[in-house]
């Protein structure tokens, strides 16, 4: 199966945005064996993007393109699909409805605007938005299919895998793919490649690569097989070696966050947790309740940005702010503690710290220097990080958030051996 | 100048690497007056490049093209532009001693696959690489301007940089761009493509745009001028007026948060602000903290998760919890009204809610329904926001903390009109 996939928006021609959605598409048609033609970005010009549908249709056996879905008059995806298709528009009655009830739900009236969205070129099926107001479009001859899906990610991803995806698989055949990638915290990039050097090298099958961002790694492995049992008995080979080899410094796959390992673990073990945050600013709050589910462990959280607040809410003494300093080991020993005390929590993490660009006081309180506590029954651990005045401030709290929530990772991990 | 981009690179048509470079190149050239006509992501295959080298000479003034010029055998560009130009491919001499001098500053004898890359066709000239060992190759003619360079970003902004932006600001013939990118919240895109409909109309200049995402709509406008004092004066002219269409929905520019709107105008008016959130779970603090400074009106927050923490931390009654539920009306006025007091903050933002993707009880508490409350020394205000159970548990999230500041925003706006 050959395939084109184009993106619509001079949003994406001019450089103000960057497109993420064929880089994903690309992704998921790969995975089940199709090949890509090529991509094409093509600016809000309805002629521009009907040649381009046109050409797209003599070559591929199918053709996904996003964008121009909307209800503004920069929206011409479904004008151009019209003249290449030669068909005139043509309002979607259950489209229309489907509209009207989305708006209903919401207790809106819906905008006249919003009409032309429920039209789609005679012949052509409407394929239903999940999430938004812009349906899709698909339209199938003998020469292929056609697919047009909203330029909102989130929407494209629900409707691709809601209408297409089960269509592709029946499409499919030949040699498939299985992937996997692994998330790992808490060792340096360096390190991780001299552990699997040889497993990365290049030309081995299945392919083992590595990549950094915001402070994980992902260990990306692809195996091809015959079939996709063959894939996947190879790729589940290569996990378990990556994994016996980290260790527990694989927190999870695919999509997962620290948050989720921490939250499962929390569950199965009946334990809870609070929050204390100076410099992280409720950022570890949100990540812990980011989860679908937190509610059964996460109970409450502070947000102490201001000095009076440390002392006003959780009791820490003016004395060792105005001695050590708010961004101190025992201000953050002292702020873990008396959390974990108010809130009646098995765990409590807290952090004080320098996220910056100001307020950096060198060279004993840098920007990036950072406090984490971890206090439970038996003690209270804090780590002092110095994270550098490289990094943004968003890096800084990133960076504090996620060692905090892999100690507490760390220690489930540990407390689950215990008999 | 019309021109066309195009990124070569299997790993970018199958979706394993995020291609960059098209946009980041595409700016540079907008910047400069160029129409981009569209971008080509094309496979590592000799003969689908050289097609697509023929096709984008033929349509457009310039070309620039990304990737394949490295030592391994899937590096296929300077083939397929031999191919497409019909002209033999030669080693370059300087280019050939260029490498060899790269390798001996570093101490290394060079290995015999880098030879290829001193090599382009018959015709063409070198572009140096100041970061790397793969050089460019530039081909002019009457018919237009040909440029290939490295796909690694670092190495390929370098050569742009270097040898073709100087020759860009050369040829663009007078014409320069401005641009500005104005954030607004709280209309519908509908609603905002009413109001600005004759601004959008297509080939009107300066061009207007709208896209949205996560809740914000961007409203972009680039203006065309004969010098840059001309573009400048355009855009200017056409910010007003969107400006004053739009009003106070109008939030701030360009990268731009609700955060910095608020904080910007709670410093100016020195005021304070605290925050007690159940259902966004430390979000509205994160956003708050997320801009430098923020010590200076942002005090503290509580993410009172569980019912216990409303009643323990903030005195709100049992009963009422009991009575209407914790996602109700009187809860998220007492959460509000009981933060202010207790922070002694000017004003107090609070979220309950149902986030989702369970816990819903429809019709009368669906997931999606938030209550965000925000009290000041007069009122206390309540909206009670219905978002639909088509968002994710993070856009839920996202569209309350987000309501959430507008709200601040906007109070912050009328009490600045107070004498």
């Amino acid at each position: 199966m050959d395939a084109i996939i184009i993106s619509i928006g001079t949003e994406l021609t001019t450089g103000q945005c960057l497109d993420t959605n064929a880089s994903w598409l690309a992704e998921q048609l790969s995975d089940h064996g199709a090949r890509i033609l090529r991509h094409v970005t093509v600016t809000d010009n309805v002629d521009h993007i009907a040649t381009c549908f046109r050409e797209a249709m003599k070559e591929a056996d199918m053709v996904i393109a996003t964008g121009g879905l909307g209800p503004t008059p920069d929206d011409l995806t479904r004008e151009a699909l019209a003249i290449a298709l030669d068909k005139p528009l043509e309002t979607d009655q259950a489209a229309l409805r489907q509209l009207e009830a989305f708006f209903a739900r919401l207790e809106r009236s819906m905008p006249p605007a919003n009409v032309c969205q429920a039209m789609r070129p005679q012949g052509c099926e409407i394929l239903p938005n999940p999430r938004g107001t812009a349906p899709g479009i698909s339209h199938s001859s003998s020469s292929g299919h056609f697919f047009i899906l909203p330029g909102v990610p989130s929407e494209m991803r629900a409707m691709f895998q809601q209408s297409i995806e089960p269509l592709i698989a029946q499409l499919a055949t030949g040699a498939r793919t299985a992937r996997s990638r692994l998330l790992v915290f808490g060792i340096s990039e360096a390190k991780l490649g001299e552990l699997l050097s040889d497993l990365m090298n290049p030309g081995r099958s299945p392919s083992v690569g590595t990549s950094a961002a915001d402070g994980v790694i992902s260990v990306r492995i692809v195996a091809r097989g015959e079939s996709e049992s063959d894939a996947r008995r190879l790729l589940a080979a290569d996990v378990d070696e990556v994994r016996s080899r980290l260790g527990d410094s694989v927190f999870g796959e695919g999509e997962d966050t620290l948050a989720d390992a921490v939250g499962s673990m929390l569950l199965e073990q009946g334990l809870t947790v609070a929050t204390a945050e100076s410099c992280t600013g409720g950022l570890i709050a949100k990540h812990l309740t980011d989860v679908p589910g937190s509610s059964g462990y996460f109970i409450e959280g502070f947000v102490l940005y201001h000095n009076s607040a440390k002392t006003d809410r959780l009791g820490i003494p003016r004395e060792i702010i105005n001695q050590k300093g708010a961004v101190s080991e025992p201000v953050a020993r002292a702020m873990a503690e008396s959390c974990r005390g108010i809130s009646g929590c098995d765990f409590s993490i807290s952090t004080t710290g320098i996220a910056g660009p100001d307020g950096g006081h060198p060279p004993d309180k840098p920007v990036g220097l950072v406090y984490v506590g971890l206090a439970w029954e038996a003690q209270t651990e804090v780590r002092r990080l110095l994270l550098g005045d490289h990094l943004t401030r968003d890096e800084v709290r990133d960076r504090a958030c996620k060692t905090a929530l892999n100690m507490l990772r760390l220690r489930l991990i540990e407390s689950q051996g215990r008999p």
